[in-house]
């Protein structure tokens, strides 16, 4: 085990992109996406050969505590970290950091994510145990993802030059954090070795990151300061609902990240994917003889290249190509893989036309 | 009113083509497809101006009469003409032609369906009004669809010397009833003017059918006339379940038409469909500008040519092009239009693998 290394599971998002099975009350990280279990147990079950249970946190929303909660049942109801609403990835690691530092000045603080999948766990776990160190040594580490094809969706790390090997791992200086790139840019961006994706996990001293705070998001290093000097008292709560409504929403990285000096980046191969909408479901999965990626009760002929997520209902198709079908208990999605993407829009339609009742 | 006139219509098919929503008990002729009345109804209105309701009869399987009888609350009971088991068209028109002899010697009797659309109602009467005068001259009358496409899934009739014109309908001896030809013939036949589509719609006296049941269907006959003696006696449901099992299943057209001289055919424009497949039902309707037909609560994003069916859920598609979904309560279809006649197969697949539930 590794000592003081706490680890932080980011679970607060709502996620619109695999509708109509996540909504607002259900979302991407309470599904189970892959295998019996759901993408939080996931993300908590990987930890485990690494540390104690009691020392993972998750970060949520109020909303979400009664139905993630039950998800982990052997977590401390105190590690739920929940944030009065949503501030942004700063807030969420801003809170997560005071909470962590009262429990333990030295705490090594990872942050992870409760929905994305990680196929390569062992990869991912030697991974962190180097970050870990890396961290220990002083720096912002953040996890780089080697591309495996051109993405537009994600942002991107240039390293500059190596400063370390730890355990195979090697450690980059990080020279720059790229925005999401047009197509050309990230053929290019994928073309060497240069880049990596940013996959918003990263490790860090739990003091240097509130150092940090304290030198980019001043205002913020305030109001955590606030929360943390009442956090043992009876007014707890309440200092925290008067100052988090006033916390202005930003990114750890552009907030911080995208600032800070003496950042690495630990490119890794772990097989990962942010899930980022059917299409990459089906991706993730084994294929039957047809093609197809079935979980449920499905009656084809000449199907093929389709993924059907039954319901309660027969999903009865003949002559369907490169589709997806989600049966919930009120809405079907009928989609063309070629443009999973385009769900998130749906959903926005939908809002916008006052159907709240699906969302 | 044309007197001695009657309308019998056959409603005892059940029907797989328009699965999931045609089911073994809920059969076509009971389902609104087009329109807010069901088949049933569409079938027994389009009548109402030619003659009263306690004119037309209905031929049907026992298990449908509670179904039906509510869809038609005017027509008196006893005008469903209830077959023990299916057999055959033969064994349906025969039935109702003792019937009719007992109710009217002199009854016109026209065969009419409880399935099909006919999109023209007004030139649809005027051919039945013209089809019962050939009917009281003697004929043995057939109503002739006017091919639209070379269809392989209709019988053909094909007309000799015209012998007639009766109110602007012409009257044609039939030289010729045709098997399902391939694609090449059905081609040659749409072609010319020579063939029309066998509708299974017939007009005749019932005493010239019952003649006809006499020379070629003896036994058949011999069975009718069992059950006619029978009629009016307190025996007469123990005589019919007695008989009906011992005859043979036969259709009209092999049993009596092929056969018969003086068969006369009248060619019709009549808008007429037998909504053989989904891919059917889409052609019969009007689309809205992305060349949908929808029925339910449809949100489509990039969705065109799609025929869709809503139950309870809304359905919500993206990127698809002409495809049919029909959601069900237990059941989704998702299917090609241009595979749409494979529906039939995949029910058949169903009963063969034993999932009755869905049949």
């Amino acid at each position: 085990m590794m000592s003081h290394f706490y680890g932080v599971i980011m679970a607060g998002g709502s996620g619109t992109r695999l509708w109509p099975l996540s909504r607002q009350q259900q979302p991407k990280q309470a599904l189970r996406l892959i295998g019996e279990r759901t993408m939080l147990q996931h993300a908590v079950d990987r930890l485990r050969p690494l540390l104690p249970v009691e020392r993972v946190l998750i970060v949520t929303a109020a909303d979400y505590v009664p139905l993630l909660s039950p998800q982990v049942p052997d977590l401390p109801r105190d590690n739920f970290i929940v944030e009065p609403m949503a501030r942004g990835t700063a807030g969420a690691i801003g809170l997560a950091a005071v909470h962590l530092q009262q429990r333990d000045p030295e705490a090594i603080m990872a942050v992870l994510t409760a929905d994305h999948f990680i196929r390569a766990e062992d990869t991912f776990r030697s991974a962190l145990a180097a970050a870990c160190e890396a961290a220990r040594q002083g720096h912002l580490v953040t996890l780089g993802i080697r591309p495996t094809y051109a993405a537009t969706g994600y942002g991107y790390i240039r390293r500059g030059g190596r400063i370390a090997t730890i355990d195979g791992f090697e450690v980059y200086a990080v020279d720059a954090f790229v925005e999401k790139p047009d197509a050309q840019r990230a053929a290019q961006f994928c073309a060497g070795d240069v880049y990596s994706w940013n996959s918003g996990m990263f490790m860090w001293r739990v003091q240097r990151i509130m150092d940090e705070f304290a030198r980019h998001m001043p205002d913020f290093y305030a109001q955590l300061q606030a929360i943390a000097n009442a956090m043992r008292a009876p007014t707890a709560d309440e200092v925290l609902m008067a100052i988090w409504p006033t916390i202005r929403k930003e990114t750890i990285d552009y907030g911080v990240m995208e600032k800070a000096s003496d950042v690495v980046v630990i490119p890794v191969d772990i097989g990962w994917s942010d899930i980022g909408d059917w299409d990459a479901l089906y991706d993730l999965q084994s294929t039957d003889p047809q093609d197809n990626v079935v979980d449920g009760d499905h009656f084809g002929v000449a199907t093929t290249g389709c993924l059907v997520r039954g319901g309660k209902r027969l999903i009865a198709t003949i002559g369907l190509s490169d589709t997806i079908i989600i049966d919930t208990d009120d809405v079907i999605l009928v989609c063309a893989r070629n443009r999973a993407q385009e769900v998130r829009a749906l959903v926005n339609e939908l809002q916008s036309s006052g159907r709240t009742e699906y969302l």
